[in-house]
């Protein structure tokens, strides 16, 4: 029961690939084969898709879903020529936000991709610089932050900084607890300095104990007991000094880097 | 002009967010204050987006856009008791793609919002810690690399590997060009070795030259001259050794990323 889905796009695609994704989760019984074609923007460009479309639905047995974020009109109706079941993402929409609106598209590319919206733009690469260089404890110096980010080492820390950081432009630093902080009763000074900007992160002991196996297998770093040992006194000691926490056991850092951000009011408010 | 946009979603919203922002962009006349509403997932929640949107709608004196990407139906149906205009992402594709999958959707939030696809998601941390591991020359073992993006200090490199690594589970490592590689007519022995994995990452010399000087302010490093030799020299030595290139002046991580993964065939082929 193969069927192939197909994201098209002018852009990178990546829109099209992430709500198509979306929506195909909800259908368990079948087996989706899932392809990107990005920078589709010119019709020779749509019928070379076309002609893919009309192979994947031929060699399956059934027609291929396509997924359509193509801005310009010209391009994107070269689609409906084809075989599969053409979702036409920016054709749906975008009729009645120009009666709600008032106002005919634009019909720019590039920026519907957001190639570049300048200033948010360089907010992030200016945050990833941050992130890279408050890592894993690099500096202590954490004026500049938006948020901190504390844990035993290998609980997802890295990752989500760099998330919300390439994601979101917030300054993320990390510092890893160790096991001479561990037996404190309170974190380090220059942590409470900057108490509400600290965010914990924990995880379960057993998968903290298989990630650490990866890294230096039958070590005492990845036993179970070891791992048993920093998480609780970890998670003592982030409730002792009242940070917020949360567990990257089963959370991606999609998720946890958008609730850090609930929680620590860094979201752009309404009101 | 304002009008308030809301990007509601049981989940993190970004899918909502991204996909609204890509139709907004088609719209220039009006300014739109667009704010993310994630993990709406109970009626109680929803009913408080309700107020949120209908305090926007009076207070901007126009009615709110809502992009409402929520799953499970019970809650979203609250939104459409608002005053604001609701795009139902999902309310819309789910009712077409039951009829062609002859399926009815099963109704699982968590993974509609991706929050673990297990092995894809261990992928894309093991890469993220790859790309950390392998960035700015750091580890010259290239064998394990997907791609190795190589170009001046500054032109982009990093943030790209981190997006690629994060994103797409790529192992992307990076090597910055030095002067001394540029006087050389060839690129080092341990580069060449890998020369199918590698992609030159090029940037228009003026706005080198502006990116150096937030770091080196007045420096010989950041001078309009030096990054003039700079880029003309990389671009002489990639194109001598036939290594594909981008320019990352007015492409974002995103579409430099894509991009990438397309030219190299590292892009999941259809046939």
């Amino acid at each position: 029961m193969r069927r192939t889905v197909l994201f098209i796009s002018d852009g990178t695609a990546i829109t099209a690939e992430t709500f198509g994704h979306s929506l195909l989760t909800q259908f368990k019984g079948t087996e989706f084969r899932q392809v990107r074609l990005p920078f589709v923007d010119t019709r020779e460009k749509a019928e070379d898709a076309v002609q893919l479309i009309n192979r994947a639905s031929e060699v399956d047995g059934r027609r291929a879903l396509v997924f359509n974020t193509i801005v310009d009109s010209d391009v994107s109706e070269v689609l409906g020529t084809s075989d599969g079941h053409v979702f036409d993402l920016f054709g749906t929409f975008l009729p009645p936000l120009e009666e709600i609106l008032g106002q005919s598209r634009s019909d720019s590319v590039g920026e519907a991709h957001g190639i570049r919206d300048s200033q948010g733009y360089e907010d992030r690469m200016e945050a990833t610089n941050y992130a890279l260089t408050h890592d894993d404890g690099i500096s202590k110096r954490l004026d500049e932050a938006d948020v901190v980010l504390v844990g035993v080492s290998r609980s997802g820390k890295t990752p989500t900084c760099l998330y919300m950081a390439l994601h979101f432009g917030i300054k993320a630093a990390n510092y890893p607890l160790t096991e001479e902080d561990l037996e404190k009763p309170r974190l380090p000074d220059f942590l409470r300095k900057h108490r509400r900007k600290l965010f914990g992160l924990t995880i379960d002991a057993g998968r903290l104990s298989e990630i650490r196996q990866v890294r230096r297998p039958d070590s005492r770093y990845a036993s179970l007991k070891q791992c048993r040992y920093e998480v609780d006194a970890a998670e003592a000691l982030l409730r002792a000094e009242g940070v917020p926490m949360l567990s990257s056991t089963s959370a991606s850092v999609e998720e946890l880097g958008s609730r850090i951000l609930l929680e620590l009011g860094l979201q752009r408010d309404l009101f």
